[in-house]
């Protein structure tokens, strides 16, 4: 047998897959953020030449994700499988796309967590052989996501500072067994995270809910592996934004395992200029890791700028009805640890 | 590495994953049917004891991962992941359920074909060596799911006879790599399917929706494997309903490998009477075949009464939204190729 599992909750990948391309497409405000220079395309507007937000949001997955077999030398046809995921119901971009593709199609939900469920089980994949060329993918969409779990954006309903700004991306991997071209990461470990709900109830505060899963993943991760902190040069979450990303330091500083401000980065925080575009707590949405992971994080992996990191996105995984009855707002987070194919070790 | 691609689709999984524990907690009107002796548990109401649809759902959903758990003799906390979904806009069931059950969590959107698209994942985690207990459920009830994708039950709303009765009920199986008990069945090989969307739009025709996909997937399973019709005991489509049956049997006459009657069953016409419960074309939802799967189909293979079946639950991927905007219905399908302990020999 190949995986070796190595404690819990995470799994070793002795063969290390390789990531071998990848692609993030976004829309306007993403493109005039700080990172809007890192990304394959901005689009125009939240048209992208499309007749509705929903196909909008579509062609930007399919694009993310041509973007990305093609940069990996690979063609559609050899892709065994698509394994993605958004946040609309029945994933319809997801769906939807890979009926445009026409290769086998693995629908996952993992809200934002989407892009790290998917490399996990990629990665497992190929580690066990069962798959040689598969595709990761997700997306969200500000207005899709707007008018599905909030108001129709005519409504112009008011936000409150914890409220986060769901991005318009999407963004795509690409693994290989037999790498065309050198490879921007290879896989070290997954660590697949449990459900977690602390008791946050307020759908306007997503940081919080996802925070406890947040530490619970990355407690187990290095419980198992006997790693902490400082054996990484960045860990990476999703979307938190600052809510959770102070909830986090301060869960993790209460373990004794405290995150270093100068490592620890959050894709929500990172991808919109919060002094200057108004998004309150910062970006969510599964398109938030995707596209941040795909244009920034992954490319300084393959430079060696970065020797090893941690990307764990984080989901949550309430509906409309589960918050009209009630329910309180349960968290997931899923880790990948991902290597420098230049040396992965932490400098 | 383990697993061996056979083909475009189909996976071979040499180490032959163990089946060990199933179960099917059910609705009252699926207990009434033909199949009703088969069932772990038939609740009284569609209430299950709940204070909501949407709990009952739930309810039934951890009743059967119990279960099947419980019959495997493992230990809820020595599962490693619950590779899950639903119908339910974010699959709240299963997520909600993951978090009662503290396990890891690997959601899953295939619609209706979430059995065996979760069978599939596991299959190859187990043969990876990646996973050693894993538990894979789906659920639907036929009251979430008419207020979610139809209208409010108290407004009457009438249904055309190609409309299918979703099923009340929750499957679970539970693979282990170190059976504690005889197993009841072991994984062949897998088949991943692709998306495929002929043009159907009417949502209430399922059925005719979802047998191009399967016949896709069926034409790729045994194309890849040089086998036909006649080396399985039983084929098993997940809910196609009388059209969606008829449609698949002619489109497997046109490719001149002929579904034989006695060895073609739909769980969507095996878990009604259609003469006498009123369920027009038949049973739906990611319940019905979850529910007849471990019922019914599972046992047999375990006493050799079958000896080798294909197990394909088939799902159509459109949300509201979809339809509403004119969109068309996609349809997947995923299969398994599942033995007898007794031997797997067709007979």
């Amino acid at each position: 047998m190949n995986g070796k599992r190595i404690g819990q909750q995470t799994i070793e990948l002795p063969s290390r897959p390789a990531l071998c391309g990848s692609a993030a497409f976004v829309g306007r405000k993403e493109g005039e953020g700080p990172l809007g220079h890192c990304f394959d395309q901005v689009a125009k507007d939240e048209m992208y030449g499309q007749e509705s937000f929903e196909l909008a949001e579509r062609q930007l997955y399919l694009d993310a994700i041509a973007a990305a077999v093609q940069k990996g030398r690979e063609r559609m046809e050899d892709i065994q499988f698509l394994l993605g995921g958004d946040l609309l119901n029945q994933i319809i971009t997801a769906s939807f796309s890979a009926r445009d593709l026409g290769i086998p199609f693995i629908g996952l939900y993992g809200a934002c967590s989407t892009m790290s469920e998917s490399l996990c089980l990629a990665g497992m994949l190929l580690d066990g052989g069962h798959a040689r060329q598969v595709i990761c993918a997700a997306s969200s969409h500000f207005c899709t996501a707007e008018r599905q779990y909030r108001y129709p954006l005519e409504f112009g309903s008011q936000r409150p500072p914890t409220a986060q700004w769901t991005v318009t991306g999407a963004g795509a991997t690409l693994l290989c067994a037999e790498p065309k071209v050198p490879p921007l990461a290879r896989m070290e470990r997954v660590c697949m995270g449990r459900v977690v709900d602390l008791g946050i109830a307020d759908a306007n505060n997503m940081g919080a809910a996802m925070a406890p899963a947040a530490a619970d993943t990355l407690l187990s991760l290095f419980r198992d592996t006997q790693t902490g902190p400082e054996d990484y040069d960045a860990i990476v979450t999703g979307d938190l934004g600052q809510v959770g990303h102070d909830l986090l330091m301060q869960l993790m500083r209460e373990q004794r395992l405290p995150l270093m401000d100068e490592r620890y980065h959050d894709c929500g925080l990172m991808i919109f200029d919060r002094e200057k575009q108004d998004v309150h707590a910062g970006g969510s949405g599964c398109g938030c890791s995707a596209s941040v992971l795909n244009g920034y994080f992954l490319p300084k992996l393959q430079t060696g700028e970065l020797g090893r990191i941690i990307f764990m996105a984080t989901g949550a995984l309430m509906s409309t009805t589960s918050s009209q009855q009630g329910e309180t707002i349960p968290g997931v987070a899923h880790a990948v640890v991902l290597e420098s194919p230049q040396g992965g070790k932490s400098k």
